[in-house]
């Protein structure tokens, strides 16, 4: 079947209770001009629900709680889904020669980083998004 | 060079007007249980730019404008990146059979979508987020 290439942009480091990506030496130009940004888009790869078994995962119940509904990925967070793509809205701490510091991750030491884009307000906030009540409940 | 592989989960179809999302048939099920969210994060692979000199773009000017400083292109949306996903925040309008209608996205008829994912307030809305003043000036 048809696919797409992705590469590794960096990966996560964990260090010290601190959360850094380092990124590739040949990609640290691309970090230029995020000073600016108090936040970021981070996508990884969740390289460990690279397998058959977690890519065929169609529907879950979320988190794992049974009395909420089962659902479709789609839906939800989940790692187990087609393309195992993370994302992550994160508070940018740092900005150094290669890495960049953030708040936190939901990820590993040595998860890899696949692209990191500015988060911009207009097109990417919206405070009176609607979510259904299994979300919370 | 180690790459992940990404597969299409659906494609952007627009007709009359209107956008969709049309979903392969092994991941319709995955739809399930996005009633209730007016909105959607949506990931998909910016094909006309997945060639060499666009991949291998490090800095530009934001929209090409050159009276803007140059910057990485981790801080900018720009389509020519080192991986070529573009994301989008959309609204959803209705759910069918196999699709997902949505009010407007930045791409093509055709374009591969990789990923939908649910938006979630608490982690995606940042309304105190900053921003430099070349995004807006």
């Amino acid at each position: 079947m048809k696919f797409f290439k992705v590469f590794p942009v960096g990966f996560i480091e964990l260090k010290g209770g601190k959360v850094f990506i380092k990124v590739l030496e040949r990609y640290r130009n691309c970090l230029k001009g995020l000073d600016g940004f108090s936040h970021l888009i981070v996508l990884y790869w969740l390289h460990l629900r690279d397998n058959p078994v977690d890519r065929g995962t169609i529907q879950v119940y979320p988190k794992g709680d049974i009395s909420k509904p089962l659902v479709g990925v789609f839906a939800t967070r989940s790692p187990s889904r087609p393309n195992p793509i993370g994302l992550s809205v994160v508070r940018k701490l740092e900005i150094g020669e290669g890495y960049l510091r953030i708040d936190r991750i939901d990820a590993f030491n040595g998860t890899p980083v696949i692209d990191v884009k500015p988060y911009i307000k207009r097109s990417d906030c919206i405070p009176d998004a609607e979510e259904p009540n299994w979300l919370r409940g």
